[in-house]
């Protein structure tokens, strides 16, 4: 039945070629801006609903500006297997990032309609609004609804021009008071699949096309601040110094040699500001920041542990006080070992000699949100250079290509399964 | 002879007391803060020159603003020595950063006069008025001025008002056009000797009321940029980043280590910048500035040559660029050898079982200017927790009584050394 079936070539093709069309829509001319329940984003669900349905889907945008589609399947009473990514970007942003995810939900649909393929349990593709979390101070609040969490204050979260959300909701043609009737019953869905773009630089380092993700990583955001002396920078000699920025910096190295120790996890100091910072006064407290992620919520705790007590200990050896104050804490979200599985074997399927590479996703997705009622699973997708959220963003065509024949592939291996 | 002098208790009592006085005189109430030129600058200026009368000398005010003090010696063409520090202060200074040592020189020639006590030298004291370099952009233009290096374009500096030194000048009574006649002849001073409050904590540390100063600083500033490859904090795998933060914490550290290794230097990181500057992006670049000090040229060329090769081998490791952009530099001012033997003498003559400490000066001072046409040398006193350039500077009186009997013991060493 395969051999009807349209090449990676042929559907890499069209992918780049639905993208050009559902990336006209844009906030802001000459780039590609679209917030949630902004005009370019109405756009977007208008012509994402008319590529399902010319794809076979029955759709409609959905209470919370979701663009759902539905195709049955055979078996009746079948619990659905979704296939979802969003549709919203950052300001100025790139183009796969969650648009392909649609695009290759559609074009996997369109591709079986063609071929005359019917599956023994219902698809549905559904293109969310609001994962970017941009314009809103919310946290993927469409696919929330889906799972049955979206928060009614969320509607009353004001984006810069002081619009609430619920407002822009109604603006943009949504319903709020709709909103509960999105939750889906768990053990409806079978799987929640998502091919997303990779936002770092792994498989192109390993030279492979294709991964499957095994966790969204589990992750930790403190505030730290070391308390040394301050001092004269000509006056104080270097062993009566209690010098906040050296120890600083003995930490954020402590924290890169913790997370180069612990498998796939990663550590980040992104801030850090030295009081008073002059060139001539020896700081007297420095402020940074740390952010750390792995894919198993043990490794974090180990990680944590480890972070404090050496943290401690610079502190202690040279004389200055530290204190960690943790504001922000995720837990880590694993993917479905058994649709993990049926990613490789629908890479396996595809013929394209491609490896079944394993690899964490640092960055958070819709797929958080649907774990909640659903297995869910990642399929990453090559990034050319591991740029993310910038139109320097850029993959291949026969990499979105490759991906899509995998996604429908992994569709047929569930549909093997279920027969 | 010595038994007519003042007891170094006595000294301390008249020096606070002398303080008391010429602190009262501020432009700020409630602070300390003694700007060149400025009114109160002009009243602590004639209380000055009362206090120099009283004690014996005969005193103006000069063209630059200074305050210069005058006994004849008993030797007729005798070169002079020179006994000086500033009046001027920072915006809400200490009390005792500059002023110490002109109350110390006054109160010094007063107990040799109440003594009856004539030495074979001129004596001269004198308060400059422009060592903070607060006010204009100018470096010790008072000193300068009687080493015959003010630089004419000085009076063209302006204050944050808008207001030319030439103009600040001429409203305290000044005389721009008077300042070249200044400049003493190189010969007639046979030394220039400052007291000044140690702006350091090493006296304190090492539990000695005064030390011998051997040198002030070499000293180098640089900016230095190190340039990586900005990432996603979760999406960035530790193997595939370029960390500019954690190279230049490394880099911070070094200093830190190449310091540490030289004789009597310094190491500073005080300013550190990383872009973006986000909890979530690995940083791609960091802008931080360097200061290092030595007692000695060589001792900083060497630093200067270790920091270079240990930040490109730190660069060259992590695969960052490093550019290290050097825009302040000054050469060490050493203390002239038999001065610093006076002093010591002098310490040994005031019976005080105090050790003659010899320590660099990490911060600048008049004597530098003086140095172009005398010897130099300079005392420091005990600072009681290192701190300067602020109301919390602090010394004891029993301290400020030592420094001044050693100061005018050294007087006499000097006297006896030119019978």
């Amino acid at each position: 039945m395969n051999q009807t079936l349209p090449s990676a070539a042929v559907l890499g093709a069209r992918a780049f070629a639905a993208l050009a069309g559902l990336n006209r829509f844009t906030d802001e001319p000459g780039k590609l801006t679209r917030l949630y329940l902004s005009p370019a984003h109405r756009q977007a669900a208008e012509w994402v609903k008319g590529a399902m349905e010319v794809a076979g889907l029955t759709a409609f945008i959905d209470a919370a500006g979701s663009v759902q589609g539905r195709r049955e399947g055979t078996v009746p009473g079948a619990p659905a297997v979704m296939i979802g990514s969003h549709i919203d970007t950052v300001k100025d942003g790139g183009r796969f990032d969650g648009n392909l995810g649609v695009v290759a939900g559609i074009l996997t649909m369109q591709a079986l309609r063609d071929a005359g393929i019917a599956l023994p349990f219902p698809v549905e593709v559904v293109a969310f609004g609001d994962e970017e979390n941009v314009r809103f101070p919310t946290h993927l609040s469409t696919s929330e609804a889906l799972a049955g969490h979206h928060d009614p204050a969320w509607l009353d979260a004001k984006d810069e021009d002081g619009v609430t959300l619920g407002e822009a909701l109604r603006a943009f043609g949504g319903d709020p008071a709709g909103i509960a009737a999105l939750a889906r019953t768990p053990g409806s869905l079978r799987a929640y699949l998502e091919v997303h773009i990779e936002q770092g630089p792994v498989l192109e380092a390993q030279n492979e096309a294709v991964g499957i993700v095994t966790a969204i990583n589990a992750q930790s955001r403190a505030q730290v601040r070391v308390t040394g002396e301050a001092g004269h920078a000509g006056t104080v000699p270097m062993a009566l110094r209690k010098d906040a920025l050296t120890a600083a910096a003995e930490m954020a190295l402590a924290l890169e040699a913790v997370a180069g120790a612990h498998d796939q996890a990663v550590g980040t100091v992104g801030v850090f500001r030295p009081e008073p910072g002059a060139t001539n006064v020896v700081p007297g407290a420095v402020q940074f920041t740390i952010d750390f992620r792995a894919p198993l919520d043990a490794t974090l705790a180990a990680m944590d542990a480890a972070i404090r007590e050496r943290f401690e200990a610079i502190a202690q050896r040279r004389g200055v006080a530290v204190s960690i104050t943790t504001y922000a804490k995720a837990a880590a979200v694993p993917m479905a070992p058994e649709l993990q599985e049926a990613f490789a074997a629908g890479i396996a399927r595809s013929g394209s000699n491609l490896a079944a590479r394993r690899l964490p996703s640092g960055a958070g997705h819709d797929a958080m949100a649907m774990a909640a009622i659903a297995p869910v699973a990642m399929l990453f997708v090559r990034n050319e250079k591991g740029i993310s959220h910038s139109p320097l963003e850029n993959m291949t065509e026969a990499d979105a290509g490759l991906a899509i024949r995998v996604l429908l592939e992994t569709l047929l291996e569930l549909a093997d399964g279920s027969a």
